[in-house]
This record gives C-alpha cells, sequence and structure tokens, in this order.
C-alpha cells in the first residue's frame, strides 16, 4: 500500500428523487423545499448551483418500492414522506443533461428492476446523452416490498442477492465493453456501412440468473461502463466492492472508522489485483453552517423539532428488515444481525465502544447525525477525514436544499481555498474527473485491472 | 356514429432515436443528419423546431433488440443501421423535457422490456417532469432477439402476447389510476402529514402474468395514465386498440383504405362503450417538399439513389417473422400470414387490388412510400386524408430531419392558412390538448369510458 500525499478531495450531493429521503426526512421544516420534488426546475437550479460551486456530481439514493416493514405497513412511510413517494433517478439525470456540462450524476439502481439487458441500454443511453458524466451505484435490493412488487415470492438471502449482482454485472460487462470493438462504428456514408458486424459480438451468456444470447443495443458511449459506486458494508458487500467499484461509500462515524474500513478495502484491492487507488472511499456526512458556532448550533438544535423519530424507525426497520415495532427499543443493541446496513449500524456502535447503545439511540444517530459549524470548523473536520485517507465527502442535507446552498455559499470558497475542493473541472467524462489527480489517472473507461476490461475483444483475443 | 364538421388536423413527428428508422434507412443521404442521434444538441434543435411550428409532438418508434431474421444474423441491421442501433426513447424524452414547453412526447415501449410496476414509475416520473406531455404507443414485441435476450426462450404467440399486453396494462391502470386517490396527498406541513395512507390503496393484483400486492412508488402526475397510442393491425391488435387506445396508427395507403379501418374501428368501439371521437386516427405519411412538382419529384427520385433493398428486406423480414431471404422475392404475395404488421402488409396489397404484388414490391412500397410535391399539393393530399375520417398525421422524414425542416418550413405554413392544423397550442396536458376541438373534449386523465377509469377509488366504491 502507497501512502501518497492526499490530492483534493471530491464532492458530491446526496438526495433523493423523493419529499425527503434519509436522514431525517425534513421535508417540513420551513426551509425545505425538496417537497418541490416533482418540479424538474428545482433541481436544475440546484444542479447549475452544485456546478457552479464545482461540485463533483450528484448522488440519488434510490429504492423500488415503499418502506413498509415497520408496523408491516407503508403508512408511516406514505404519510412522514420517508424517501416515498420517489420517482426514477435515471429520468432526471436525462432530464439535467442539458442544462448542465459538467457536473456528474450518480445514482442508485437495484438489480432487481430491470433485467441486464434493458438496464444495459438505459446506461448506455444516459452516458450519450450526458457525454459520459454518469455513474451508478450498484445496490441489491434490501426491501422485500420492491422484491414482491416486481414478481418475486420473496425476497433473497443476502449472499444470493450478491451472487445475483455478480451476474448481473457481468452481463453488463459483457455487453458495454465486449460486444462492440472500439472501431466498430465506423459511419462511412460512401460505402454505406454504419458499422461493421465483424466487430459487434454476440456476448452468448448463459448463468445461474441470466441467459443473454445476443449484442447489445447501443454503440460505444464515452465511458461504455458508467462510474461504479458501491455501499456494501457486510463481507459479502466489501468483497463485491473491491473487485467491482471504483468508488465506495463508506459508512463511518468517525475518521477511525473510516480508517478501519479503508484499510480493510486496500488488502481487499490487492487481492484482487487492483491498486488501492483505483478505488475512491466517500463518506456521508450532513453539514449545518453558521457565522458562528452559536448560530450553526442554534440551527441544528432548531432542525430537531422537525426530526420525526417514527419516519427514521420506518426508515431503519427497512433496512434492517425488521419491525422495531415489535421490540423494546430501549434494549441494548448487542450484535443484532440486520439485513443490509449491517456495517453502518455497527460503525455507529464502534464509534462508542464504552457505550451501551441501545436500538432507539442508534436510529436516531444513524439519521441525524451532522456537524454542525463554522465554514472554517467544518473544513477542519474535512481535513480529519482526508487524513484517514477518505477521498470524498458525500454531502448530504438536514433540511432540504437549503443548507445545501448554505454549504455551497459559505463553506465551498473556504474548501477551494484550502485546496481541499477543485476550483474547476478537470477536462473529460466523470471517470476521467474523478481519478484526475491521484495515482490511478483514468481515461474514459474502466482501467486494466478492473474486471469489465476482461470482456475487452483484445483481452479475449489475447487469452 | 356521428359525422362531425372535422376539426383540425394533429400532426406528430415520426422518427427512432437511431441513425435511421423505417422507412428508408437513409443515414447516407448527403443531407441526412439523424446519424448524429447520441448527440442531445441534434434532438433538442429538432424538438424547438417542431414546437415552434405547433407540431402536436415527436414520436418514436422503438425496439428492444436487433432485426436478426433475415438471414438469421444481424449482420445487414448493423451495416446498415436499420433502426439499430437504438438509444431508449424514454431517456430522450426527459431529456428533452427542460428545452421544450408543449410539445408532446410519444414513444414505443414494449411490455417485455420492463415490469409493469417499473414501468409504472417510468411513466409517472416523465409525466411529472414533462408536465404532462407523454404518450406511450403500446407493442407487443414482434422481435424474437427482444425476447430471446430478455430472459424468454421464445417469441410469445401473438394471440398469447396480446393476453400478456392485456393483463400488462391492466396492473398499469390499478397503479396510475387506483392507487393513489385524487386527494391522498396533502403536504400538511403543519401535522406533518404529506399523504393520508388511508386514501393509498394497495392493489392486490393476482393475474396470470404478473402479481403486484402494493401500492404504486409515485403521487399522481398530471394525467396519470399518459395519452395511449396502439397500432395495432390484427383482429387482435384492433380490439386491443378498440378498448385501450385513444390514438391509433393506422396502416394505410389510400385514404379508402383508411375509411375501412376507421368504420371498423368505430363499430368497435362503440361495443366497448366508447364513443367514436375518443379515439383519434393517424397515419404515417412520408412527404418530399418541391418549391414545383417537378423539384419535388426531382428530389425524390435522387433519394431513392440512397434507399437499400436489403436494409427494407431487414426490416420486413423481422416484422413479418419470417426471413425474406429464404424466399423467391418475385413471386405473389397471396394470403401470406405474417407475424406483426400483418395489416399494414395487407392494406398496401388492398390498395391495388388489381395488382398481383410481388414481396419485393409490398417490401419496398412499404418502406419506400412517399408524397412528392409542392406546399399546396401536400395539403390537398391532407385534406383527402382528413374527408376519409383521419384526424392526424404521423410525419415521417424520407432523408433524416432535413425533409422535416422542410416541412416545417414550407407546408406548415399552408396547412394553417387552410385551418388544418393549429396555430397555437390549446392549455393543458398532452390529452387535453389532443382532444381540444374534437367532439370528446377532455381533462388530463382518461375520460370515463376508458376501462383504466374503472379503477379509480370512486367508481370501485360506486359498485
Amino acid at each position: 500500500m502507497t501512502d501518497h500525499k492526499p490530492d483534493r478531495m471530491r464532492f458530491t450531493h446526496f438526495t433523493s428523487f423523493a419529499p425527503a429521503g434519509p436522514p431525517g426526512a425534513m421535508w417540513n421544516h420551513p426551509k425545505a423545499r425538496n417537497f418541490d420534488y416533482t418540479n424538474l426546475d428545482h433541481w436544475i437550479k440546484l444542479a447549475q448551483a452544485l456546478e457552479k460551486a464545482k461540485f463533483d456530481g450528484i448522488f440519488w439514493a434510490d429504492v423500488s418500492s415503499v418502506h413498509d416493514v415497520y408496523q408491516g405497513s407503508y403508512a408511516t412511510a406514505v404519510r412522514e414522506a420517508m424517501q416515498f413517494p420517489i420517482g426514477d433517478p435515471l429520468m432526471l439525470t436525462a432530464a439535467l443533461a442539458a442544462s448542465t456540462k459538467e457536473l456528474g450524476f450518480a445514482f442508485s439502481a437495484n438489480v432487481i428492476q430491470d433485467h441486464p439487458y434493458a438496464f444495459a441500454r438505459r446506461l448506455s443511453t444516459l452516458d450519450h446523452l450526458t457525454r459520459g458524466r454518469i455513474a451508478w451505484n450498484i445496490v441489491t435490493s434490501f426491501q422485500p416490498s420492491a422484491w414482491k412488487n416486481l414478481g418475486h415470492d420473496t425476497i433473497g438471502d443476502h449472499g444470493a442477492r450478491y451472487e445475483q449482482a455478480e451476474e448481473y454485472v457481468t452481463v453488463l460487462y459483457k455487453l458495454l465493453e465486449g460486444s462492440w470493438e472500439e472501431d466498430a462504428v465506423v459511419r462511412d456514408l460512401d460505402r454505406r456501412v454504419f458499422a461493421d458486424p465483424q466487430k459487434v459480438h454476440a456476448i452468448n451468456h448463459e448463468g445461474q440468473y441470466y441467459r443473454v444470447p445476443g449484442i447489445h443495443t447501443n454503440e460505444p458511449s464515452p465511458q461504455r461502463v458508467p462510474f461504479l459506486f458501491q455501499a456494501g458494508t457486510s463481507g459479502d458487500g466489501r468483497a463485491f466492492s473491491a473487485k467491482n467499484a471504483e468508488g465506495m461509500f463508506v459508512y463511518a462515524h468517525t475518521p477511525e472508522g473510516a480508517k478501519k474500513v479503508i484499510d480493510d478495502m486496500k488488502s481487499r484491492l490487492a487481492a484482487e489485483g487492483r491498486r488501492p487507488s483505483d478505488m475512491q472511499f466517500f463518506v456521508h456526512l450532513n453539514f449545518i453552517v453558521g457565522s458562528t458556532e452559536e448560530e450553526a448550533q442554534r440551527k441544528s438544535n432548531e432542525a430537531d423539532a422537525y426530526l420525526s423519530s417514527e419516519a427514521n424507525i420506518t426508515f431503519s426497520s427497512s433496512t434492517m428488515g425488521t419491525d422495531l415495532s415489535a421490540m423494546d427499543l430501549d434494549t441494548p443493541v448487542g450484535d443484532f444481525q440486520t439485513n443490509a446496513l449491517q456495517g453502518q449500524f455497527k460503525a455507529l456502535a464502534e464509534a462508542a465502544p464504552d457505550k451501551a447503545w441501545t436500538f432507539r439511540e442508534v436510529v436516531m444517530s444513524m439519521t441525524s447525525s451532522r456537524i454542525a459549524g463554522t465554514p472554517e470548523q467544518i473544513a477542519d473536520t474535512i481535513e480529519a477525514w482526508q487524513a484517514a485517507g477518505v477521498n470524498g465527502i458525500n454531502v448530504g442535507s438536514v433540511t432540504g436544499p437549503d443548507d445545501t446552498y448554505d454549504f455551497l455559499d459559505h463553506v465551498v470558497p473556504v474548501l477551494q481555498e484550502r485546496g481541499l475542493m477543485q476550483k474547476e473541472y478537470a477536462p473529460g467524462t466523470l471517470r476521467e474527473k474523478l481519478f484526475f489527480g491521484s495515482e490511478s489517472p483514468s481515461g474514459p473507461r474502466v482501467n486494466e485491472r478492473h474486471p469489465a476490461a476482461s470482456y475487452r475483444t483484445s483481452n479475449v483475443l489475447a487469452t
């Protein structure tokens, strides 16, 4: 493992295409405006502000259905707008393509929503329309309601979900990297040859979950495979990330906690034949900015009045796969096994190991953690995360875009002044931008150490 | 059946999100520019020109895979860019939402590409982002390659495909009309009630093809159910249209042929309890405009040099489900049974019943039919179609957008002068706009005679 002088930090804005997303679901805060989420102008304004501030991207966390584990009902999620209703973030990405030039678009999309053949087409289309500015956060779905509404009897078990995800991305790699050779498209008007069929290959995929015999529907887009994020926290999730991801959302509540995950991941990357710098590590933090520490703290306390413990318990019940209404929330957590976000759950407890955390405390801390301070204090905090090996911050929002705009106006100039944040975009696709200045500078496509590269015709022929 | 004074004609522009689509695939024409189809600016320019001319909409014909029936190979489609490669038109619709204000967006999407639960979410998202300007052309997929690449062993038979489509739209109707009551969303900040869970209903669908127990992921969009097009030509297809469609693409090569279909459809509509004016009939025509008839004819003859009979036979083999390379194309058609577009195939033969059509003649006529003339001659032609009961023209393109721009510049003013085409957009959603001035004026939602209306809570409770 190399220890290199840290380059700039990357910044994405974390949100959902919903009235309110975790954490907090404060759509009812006086300054919240995300309940206007169906209005495209709302998003254009936000995306253009992020681009003006040189944010690397905007990230939509996504679920395919409603959080209905709590009390066995969708009632609380509907009433409290807990990440619901929820639009399709791929559509929103497309809708923002023309209003921006440099901003990246990252979205979660789970592997049970679309057949990989259709999903590959969506990815290529979006990558063309945005000229290579998309990133996909690979998720298995932890929502039983999503599985059931999408035609499955029940949610797959954790290990099987990762097995299916592994085959899913393999199909995508074959389609996106293996089907069309680099020089297949010739657009030769005189000879009337749009593309050379000899250089377009059927993938002949036959696996346990998918059979895809044919060719990809799209000519190569700027990135081919979008920049790949993953947020797995379990052992299965980390193994999947080490193999496939180029960016990882690390759940940690302290820089020390993040460093533990990052160290583990760097070992895993090495075991996969990848370099430590082939992956960038992001942490999700929420900020409340004040001109003084007191002002920030006062704003933060005021925001607490709009927190709903029931909404947060609804979200946690869904991610944990356990109806928390059936439990005594004031009992200690112990070594409770969750359905998803196990690592997030544990990371919090690990952040204060001497404390006997109760379920209620864990849930509320997971969904309301935030850093309140002056721009300088916030920059200091970000430096501390950087020192732990973190490469980027997924900047959440407590009240909806209002505190995001505060961050852009007041914190970004300090970050740029300290060299913590870019002042101009690097050229090229999102992948080139994100790896710019790192020890793994990249072209528009995944590098040769990524498993998708093994399906390139040049590599297939060489083996 | 009522015979009412015809109101204006509607105009949509027919294209594909591909280098070239049927008919003709003339991406290599010197004035063709659709090979620039991956460039969003190309589409923004076209959409804004259509909107400036007061076109009702743009329509993307779509397929989910490659036309590979001809010679059992994808080679010709790839080489000749016959509707391939092909992007996802729903993404392109989203990408054009912010660049336009009034133009409608219609897209084909077949029922095997997406699970209806996921597709309903896409439709609602798009309808929100465009503020109610979308139309869906309901298609079963006639491509064996699409079925196979999307996880099916083989293409379903024609009758079963319509049976599945019927269940598919039923699931959509239940989600889009039945799940969220009109006043479910309250956005009450003080009481912290985003939506009233008592007014959001699980659809509990259990059918032969789909099981969807839950609630729709999206709050009601302006139209809820998008304006519904269909293009079925077989008996099954017409029955499906009579029940479900609000707009029908009629395949006919003469106004008399169109009138026969329209008369049949009006009887079928009555049998379904719908009014003749509840459906609008569009025909697909291609135009080449000249300042004189001679100039138009010369341009048309010049265009013929760029027609590829092999590309067209590739397309026809796919729609017919028969490899035409294995047949003597110079034999008479007789009563040949096709896999899809049976009616289109027959309509052509019926248009000249005394002629003993060969396969080659049918194929080439299907894919290269066009009307060359002066703007006044073209307007005369459109009037003749209107007199046969046609409500709209799906204006194709022979050379790519070049002749579309000719149509906008030179034919539209004549059509508007004659009252054949709107000079201003009607207010409201696409549905309100399209039905404006007809004998079935409409609000934003499907009318009470449409089967989707039966799933509204008010109707469910009333029965």
